[in-house]
């Protein structure tokens, strides 16, 4: 990829929900190792981190997190963790993936570099107000396609950039108890927008941002009562995707998906038939979609801190009666903005 | 693929614009054989055509076109003259071809059968509500990704399947001239719904549809005053794409794009500078498409008839005092209108 990338304007936020971290930053190393990277530990994880040595890195623990948080209602344990990367982080983009995901192999059978990919998503512009037939209109070799508007092709800044996975898939509970052996071994080889107004399921696994700009939309907002330690049992990504969807399409930035892939291995998944009893997600979804599909935001809001206060006060009246993690939801939204600007904001 | 198709609810509709399809239908005849055949002779064409025996095919020309159009304004030279086979179609279904194109080979080196991948878009459903990060989430080896909601899953009838091309691009004649030797090379093994709202540009050259449902919506409305024989310098097949999105949107059904891939060899394609200096379409683009966003068809629209009916009196009233060329539009959707009740609805 012909794209320059500095050193200094990127973090890899890794949240740390097992303690051998060896593997997953071994398989790194070619990928990660010219920048700084933040890892966080889950607070709910007693063993240490093993994490092999020649990384420029900053290990986070629960201590971080309760010194600079106080009194906060917002919950970082699990996956969710990672999202306190985002807030000390200091650099123009945040790239962030599981820690049970390794490079992935493309068609060719090339090891892909997923940081490359990614940066390469958020340094060409977007395109969310025409859907390009041939997908990204920017990647070598395409272009727009006959009929594309002449005054769009210039596209957007794209704000999101969601990674997608190989082999373990990213179901919910009743899915991966249905479908307990089904890998996924379609490499999709391309990137594309997902246009305005549509809404899309991003996955926390494997995602990067300009934290500059959309830092203050990327929180753990819902969280379900019995969340875990596993993606099958988790809204926390979803609702934040669905977020920062939504203020993107308010403010003109795009959201890509497609590319950079990584390989899963969720060696857990089978136990998804112990959280389904009791799992909330099933109907929650079905009030949270018509609900983002329906809202807009005013025009007075133009920066993504002023969004997301709206957002906030917008789910705490229309969702906040249907069910009191809603009201939760909006709670840690305006508790993150109040982070953000007293300990996120600040440029390196 | 294990869906059924009857070889009796799919015709395969060619428009001929070159004489000798001797190659066209050769490269074809694994898939195309089981099926009736509808070819459509260009108008403007005087050759005899040239095709290979061993099909169940019936040709139109000139004086078919005019024994069922008598005085229509609508002109169905070039590549319009396909619509006219759309018509006098008795299937449920229509596959259409461009005759400068041949069997893709997929990544695996397997020649792709179009015909079967056009009717599985056809036949599973769409997904037009929520953006599935793994694509066609009924694909085999695929599912709905986690934050899916439950309520959505069954999705929608598709009523249009858009496929793609390797090799030569489909641009316009500005892009043509600027990127002359570009060829796609990139084979995205991928279907998707296109998001309700989100509109695209159709092309042409390679597409299926519900003939039964979405036949009154497939016409050729637009047509710009010097357009000839080449997909570079048609507007046709976009204008009755955005056209037909639309009416999906409106009454529920889905649009999906991607797969099936054909390889298009468009030896002309360098003769684009000579359209350039007239081609009216870089304008015309920029006040399409932000008509066809903010456009909304009226709930008591509640068939493609209603909704063509209703659409080409908001084209007439909206578009047509900006260019002459829209009034035509809307004369011709009409008009088609008409001649879908006439001619086009009955079913074998």
């Amino acid at each position: 990829m012909p794209l320059e990338i500095q050193d200094s304007e990127v973090d890899i936020v890794i949240a740390a929900l097992q303690p051998n971290l060896t593997t997953f930053f071994e398989a790194w190393r070619p990928f990660f190792s010219r920048f700084h990277i933040i890892v966080v530990k889950d607070p709910d994880m007693a063993e240490d981190l093993q994490i092999p040595t020649g990384f420029d890195l900053k290990v986070y623990t629960k201590s971080d997190i309760n010194g600079v948080l106080g009194s906060s209602s917002i919950n970082f344990s699990g996956h969710s963790c990672r999202y306190f990367g985002y807030l000390v982080s200091r650099k123009k983009y945040v790239i962030s993936i599981d820690d049970n995901c390794l490079p992935a192999k493309d068609t060719a059978g090339l090891t892909v570099d997923a940081v490359a990919q990614h940066m390469a998503n958020l340094k060409t512009p977007a395109t969310p107000f025409f859907f390009n037939t041939l997908y990204d209109p920017y990647r070598k070799g395409a272009d727009f396609v006959r009929g594309y508007p002449f005054s769009l092709r210039e596209g957007v800044e794209c704000m999101l950039s969601c990674g997608l996975w190989m082999h373990n898939a990213d179901y919910d509970p009743m899915t991966h108890v249905v479908k307990r052996n089904q890998r996924n071994t379609t490499y999709v080889d391309a990137v594309m927008t997902v246009p305005l107004g549509a809404m899309l399921p991003v996955s926390g696994i494997n995602v990067a941002f300009n934290r500059d700009v959309l830092g203050p939309a990327m929180f753990p907002g819902l969280r379900l009562r019995k969340e875990g330690k596993h993606r099958w049992d988790t809204l926390e990504d979803i609702w934040n995707g669905l977020c920062a969807k939504v203020v993107c399409d308010s403010l003109g930035y795009g959201v890509k998906t497609g590319l950079p892939y990584v390989m899963r291995s969720d060696a857990e998944a089978g136990k998804a038939l112990e959280s389904l009893k009791d799992w909330e997600g099933v109907k929650i979804m079905d009030d949270v979609l018509p609900f983002f599909q329906s809202l807009k935001l005013s025009r007075t809001a133009v920066t993504v801190d002023d969004c997301v206060k709206e957002l906030a006060g917008i789910v705490r009246e229309k969702l906040g009666p249907k069910n009191a993690i809603f009201t939760k939801a909006a709670d840690a939204m305006v508790e993150w903005n109040n982070l953000w600007k007293a300990h996120g904001a600040q440029n390196a």
